[in-house]
Order: structure tokens, then C-alpha cells, then sequence
């Protein structure tokens, strides 16, 4: 293996299987080692790593941090991975453009903080957010608790430099505003989770920082009623930056871990609104009484300690649940926001059918729920697998899609014609055109 | 040609040259007769369409209301025009989902006219919007002076029904606000001009309808201090609506159109603020303080009449210059913004170079430029065709892309090359896994 990439120095070549380990995961439970792992630091290697790879039919697995649930970045049959981390450079902060370029590499939280300092920001907010990286955002289409006032990552992507098999370097985009010149390729290789190309440097519009926010728990003594509610704000065109909702089981969950006091509620809901000015005030006591004439009780928060306080309870969600279950399946489903209380009280017949315990949280504000299935035997494991091919028949039948922000990998890869139909082919056909030996990332969507 | 189309009824499939003329340009000087035109009412007609075009390796170009500035919709040769505009259905109204899904052949304003009943909006404003319809400006991903705050079509579009070359019909997305599942094909299919498919419904997401609004024009004395302002402006972050910019040419063209004094101003810039409170005042005044402090004489406008009256100046525009050439070629330049004030200064280097008459307004806000050469002669046509190619050079050392919101058609497609270079040969890949046989309108963008 060390002979293939001899262009890279040796300590940047791993094939030790301590070292592999490392590589052989992400956050599902999928698992694999590599044949080896790459660590290139500028396009130039990048471009050399494909070329060998194509030379010895190798398959190459792209990887930034790891986090990804879905599967995406864990190694197929006899891959190599490229290991992004190593090109971690901010390239340029364009304040005049609101632009910034970037290595694949850079950590989310770690750009936000570098932006900050010129009042810009890049707001798809992933629960990973301390520690995934562009490259692992852009492959995925990520996105997290903002994008129901901000949209996903795909809505930022200016420009993508793009390493394509056969070698050739893309470069797609610009730091213009818009365009209408040509097919619109950027697109395409987002969410393409590294079965096309390997990024090698990343153009992002940004938004200025807003300067004020507001926050807003409301706990619910049924759970009909926060789905109700949600739905009312949402028609009610809400201006929210923020809304997300914990059913029972999460908040008995954080209460137990975290020795919060959230009044058992049956449904906890929490909003954030941020503007510039006055409006977000307004806004967040509008909210308020939307949630208070749908019986819940309402506590707002306007000082950063206090928001931070009422952000603790979410926050605490996914450890606090990693506390009661040995282990975690963490759906993804998205349904439009007119269907949440329908696709909520469906996910409590499955839980109910199937005998499988499910903990629900998620970004009601966009209809992305994270259903969350606690398994602690291996009967559990089966029946909840039962469980979640029939909540992914009933995610789509109300008009939803498979994923809001995880991806498909291998997770949802038997699922994908059940969404897409005769769309699959086309995808199939696209991957061939751009990549005919099927160096990167086989086995992954489809 | 009837025979191949016998299963529409006989007034819905034109062959005579007096109806054919209609359909044999667009708003550019390329013009062609097709072998027929065919007008379906349904998708199972366009479906039909698609395969007696490729049983008889005809081509088809689809058409909605002919407004294109590239060339996009006009015939190729030999081939059949399949005319969108009898396919014009409002099908659904979504208001709990702020969402409508339309037939092709809808019209832009009247969409909005039925949306704002019910508090919604769908914003790109194209400058053609009384006429055009919906199907074409998802094919061409068109945009307007609105695009500076609201972006283009592409990022409103949630879901497309297509018909493929193979008579397949795909549906992809849906009215959900999110997915990170598969490939974009969605936004493949949007600004595709027509070559990959033929769309029988388009799904889009709607924003609320603002209830306020403020305008602005300031007038500068010289053409260097306004495109300062602007870049000052965005600089700033300003949240504006609309910001456009009229040359002297321009205005001295508006002044003799329309009777409207305008003081003679060397640059003119009309602004519009937005929203649903108290801020709209207070940015429309910070843009101000803004325009003024960079040497502007600034007016403001806060009622709807007053609003409307300033718009009369930008609106007169396109006719006023109409009047002074015998043609005009109107270029549709988009620049990273903070290169406005030196792609401006070029523009002029070139008018002078070349000996040619250039008026230029646009969306400055979006740095999307359209200098309008004013065409009198044969001989001011080669000229101007000799500066253009140099206008396209010198847009694309800036950073910027041909076409702000026109497409490529066939006015552009020379220079495809010259801005995307390896990526237009994965586009032709693409088109080529999609359309083999190349049934949809060929000769167009590469």
C-alpha cells in the first residue's frame, strides 16, 4: 500500500490496524476496516491519491470528522480512505462579498468563530457542529437546529473545487451573488456524499451575525397539543430562527441525567427568534401567545445566560437518551410541517405495534424529526428495524422524504427506490457519466 | 406532421406558416421556423409528445411565453415546438405548507395575484413577469430585482414532475422544507433550458407576503460615487429588496421617454426596504444616511402611491432605450459585488474603445449588470459583437458568470467554454446519460 501513494510521506500513509480502527466507523453502528488511510494536505496530492487509486482499482471513501449517521463515510470492501483533516485552512474571509473560502477540512465551530470576529456567519448549525467539517457538511447536505429560518448547507455553497476520477480538477461557482449560466453542477455534488468527487476547496456565502435573540420554552401537558401548536405557528408564518419540540420520553430522559426540572411535561417545545432590532421582542411574544392559546406554559428568555440555560434541556437530549438504551438508532425523517401531529401520533401505533421503546425530538419548525428507537437487546434491535421500514412508508406516504439532514449510506440505502422511484436510475446514470469505475465511495444512496 | 400527432385534436397541432411565425422567436434577433407546433393539456399528452418525437427522431423545444433574452426557446432546426401555454393551472394551494404546485404554463403575476389572497408570494419578479410563465422560468432559473433579498427560482422550486427523453415521467422532491436524501436532480432540471426534460408540474415554496415597504432614489452626480455607494451598501449588509442602478444614458433616455424629471442625474439609484414592522423605516433611513454620506440627493417614499411613482423611472427603462436604437443587445453580466464600481469603469473603457453606444442599468445589488448596446447600423452591430466578447472576458476576470438571470441559449453559447471550461464537457455527459438521442432542444447552451 505505502508503495501506491510514495508521493505522500510516510507518516501520512497509514496502515497499521491500530490506526485503522480509527477510520472504521462513524456514529451508526456500521463497520469496516480500510485497506489504508490517505492524509493529503493540498490538491495537488488529492489529484495524485485519484490517480492511483484509478491506476490500481482501488475505491476511495472520503472522510472529514466521522459524525455522520447515516453510514456515509464508513469504508466499503478493500477502500482507501482520504482523511480530510489535514487541509483544514480558512483560505480567505471575503467581508466585502460575504464570502469565505475553505479547505474541506476547517471544523464548522471552529469557521463560526473565525467569522464572528467580521460579524459574518454561516448558519447551518449541525448537532456535530464542535467537530464536523465542511467537507462531511457538503457532501451531506447538513444542516441542524437553524434551517428553518436558514435553510441547509446546499443554500450556502458559492463555489466547489472538485477532483473528479478520471483526475480533472472542477471548478464550479464563483462568489457572485447568481447566475443562470449552465447546468447547475454545485448542486449536484452536494448531498452527492462523495460518490462523485473529492472537494478540495469550498466557497461559502455567508449572512451577517444577528445581534439580538429571544428565547421561549413551552411545556405541554398532552402532546397533541404541541403538534397542534406547531403547526399553528408554523401557518401562522412564525419568524422563528428556532422550534424544536421533545416528546415525554426525552424529557423524562434529561431530567433524569441532567437534574433539570421540566415539569414532566408530556411535550416540551423551544423557540429562539433573532433579528437585528425590536422586531425579535415582538416576534418571540407573538410566538408566546400562539403556544399559551394552545394550553401550553410559556417561559421566555431574553439575556444570553438565560437562553443558554434553556438551550441546556435540548442540548442534554441525545446524551441523556444514550443514558437509558445500550445502544441508539437515531432516524431522520422530514414531512411537510402540516403533517406533524399525523406523522407524531404514527410514530406512537409503531412504538405501540412493535413493542420497541422510540424517544422523539427534533426540528418541528422544518418537519424533521429524529424518532429516536432504544434498543438494549437484540430481539428489541429486530423489532425495531420492523418498526422503522414501516415508519419510513409512513414518513413518505404523508409526503416526506427518508432524511431532513443525516443522508442515505448505507443506513437507508435499501429504502431509496421507495422515495425516489424511476429517479434512482437517473442518479445511477449521472454517477456513471462522472465516475465509470466507480471509484468513490460504491456502496453508498444506492 | 399532423399524422405523427393524431392523437391531439387537429387545432392543437399547427403546421401553417402564419401560425408558425409566432412561434419562430424569441426577445433576441435569432429567429427559425419549426416543422409544427403542438400545444397538450396534459401530462399525458407531453408524455405522447416525447414519444412520437423520438419514434420519429424530431427534435422538441419547449416553450412558454417567448420572453427569453437568450435565444433559449427558439427553434432549432427541424424540429417541433411544444407550446406550454394551454397547460396553465393553479392545482393546489397549500397555505398550512406555504406552498402551490402549477402547471407549466402559468403566468407569473397571475400566480401572484391568486397567492396574495391568501397572504403569500412567490418573489423572483422577472422584468417579463406580466406574461411569462412558470414553466419557463424554472427552465431558464430567472430572477428580477427582487433576487438581491429573495434569490432565484431554484431556491423556491420544491418539487418537479418531468418527462424524460425515454417518455419516463420522474417526480422529484416535494413540499417538505428539507431533504438530504439522493441526488439534487431538482436543481439539475431547474436552468437546464429545456435540454433534459420536459416539465407538466413545478412545486413551490412560498414566503409571506411583506406588509410593508419603503422606497428610495438617490441621484449622484457622478457615475464613480454611485457604484461606491452601492458597494458601501452591501458592505453595510444593507437588507434591501431591490437596489438598482440606471446610468446617465439611461436616465437622459427615461427623462425623454417619459416626461419625468430626473434631474439629470449622471447615475440614478432606486432602492426598496421590506418587511412586516417598525424596521422597514428605520432601514430605508440607515440607507439613506448611507447614499448621503457618499454624495447622493436622496428621496423617500413610505405610501404606496409615492412608491409607484419612483418605480416609473426603473419600469420605463427597457422601452425609453427602445426608442432611441433601432435594436438593443441587452447583456446580462453578474459580478461578485465589490467588483461593481471597477466592472463599471470597464464597461465605459469599452464603449469608448470600440465606438459604441452602452446604456447600462441592473440589479446592482446582486451585481447582476445589464449594459444594453443601442444598435443603429450594420456596422454598430459588428462593433458591438467585437466589445461583447471582450465585456464576457473582463466579467469573468472579476469573478463573475454570463448570465445573471437570462441563460445561455444560443446567445451565449460560444463563451460557455470560456467561463466553466472542464465542467461544460460533465455537462454534455449528463445530457448525454439523460437525453442520448438528443431530442431536447439541441444546439442550445453547449
Amino acid at each position: 500500500m505505502r508503495d501506491l501513494f510514495s508521493f505522500l510521506p510516510e507518516e501520512r500513509v497509514l496502515v497499521d490496524r491500530e490506526d485503522l480502527l480509527l477510520y472504521s466507523y462513524d456514529a451508526t453502528p456500521a463497520k469496516r476496516y480500510p485497506l489504508a488511510v490517505v492524509r493529503p494536505k493540498s490538491k495537488g496530492e488529492v489529484v495524485e491519491i485519484v490517480k492511483a487509486a484509478s491506476r490500481h482499482g482501488l475505491s476511495l471513501v472520503a472522510r472529514g470528522a466521522g459524525t455522520s449517521l447515516s453510514g456515509a463515510p464508513v469504508p466499503c470492501e478493500g477502500c482507501v480512505v482520504v482523511d480530510f483533516t489535514l487541509m483544514d485552512r480558512i483560505i480567505e474571509v471575503d467581508e466585502a462579498n460575504a464570502f469565505v473560502a475553505v479547505e474541506p477540512g476547517v471544523v464548522y465551530e471552529e469557521l463560526n468563530r473565525a467569522l464572528a470576529k467580521r460579524g459574518l456567519f454561516f448558519p447551518p448549525d449541525p448537532g456535530s457542529g464542535s467537530v464536523c467539517t465542511l467537507g462531511g457538511m457538503v457532501a451531506m447536505n447538513s444542516s441542524g437546529i437553524r434551517a428553518v429560518k436558514y435553510g441547509t448547507t446546499r443554500d450556502y455553497v458559492a463555489s466547489l473545487e472538485v477532483v473528479l476520477a478520471s483526475g480533472e480538477v472542477l471548478r464550479l461557482g464563483g462568489r457572485y451573488k447568481k447566475s443562470a449560466s449552465g447546468y447547475d453542477l454545485k448542486s449536484l455534488f452536494v448531498g452527492s456524499e462523495g460518490t462523485l468527487g473529492l472537494f478540495t476547496e469550498i466557497g461559502l456565502h455567508l449572512v451577517p451575525k444577528p445581534g439580538r435573540r429571544a428565547a421561549m420554552t413551552a411545556s405541554f401537558d398532552s402532546f397533541e397539543k404541541a403538534a397542534r401548536a406547531i403547526a399553528s405557528a408554523v401557518a401562522a408564518r412564525a419568524d422563528v430562527a428556532v422550534l424544536e419540540f421533545m416528546d415525554s420520553s426525552v424529557v423524562k430522559a434529561v431530567e433524569g441525567f441532567s437534574g433539570m426540572r421540566l415539569g414532566s411535561a408530556e411535550a416540551l417545545v423551544l423557540a429562539e427568534v433573532e433579528g437585528s432590532g425590536g422586531e425579535v421582542e415582538g416576534e418571540i411574544r407573538r410566538l408566546a401567545e400562539i403556544f399559551r392559546g394552545a394550553g401550553a406554559e410559556v417561559e421566555l428568555a431574553f439575556e444570553e445566560a438565560e437562553i443558554a440555560e434553556l438551550w441546556r434541556a435540548r442540548k442534554a437530549a441525545l446524551p441523556a437518551l444514550a443514558r437509558v438504551a445500550e445502544t441508539l438508532l437515531l432516524e431522520d425523517i422530514t414531512v411537510p410541517v402540516s403533517a406533524l401531529p399525523q406523522m407524531m401520533r404514527r410514530i406512537g401505533r409503531l412504538a405501540e405495534k412493535h413493542g420497541v421503546r422510540i424517544a422523539t425530538f427534533g426540528h418541528a419548525g422544518d418537519g424533521n424529526l429524529h424518532p429516536t428507537f432504544l434498543i438494549s437487546s437484540e430481539e428489541e434491535l429486530a423489532r425495531a428495524r420492523a418498526a422503522i421500514e414501516e415508519l419510513f412508508r409512513e414518513c413518505l406516504t404523508l409526503g416526506g422524504t427518508l432524511s431532513g439532514e443525516h443522508g442515505i449510506g448505507v443506513e437507508k440505502r435499501p429504502y431509496i427506490e421507495l422515495e425516489h422511484g424511476a429517479a434512482v436510475q437517473v442518479m445511477r446514470e449521472i454517477k456513471r457519466a462522472l465516475d465509470p469505475e466507480g471509484i468513490f465511495n460504491p456502496g453508498k444512496i444506492f
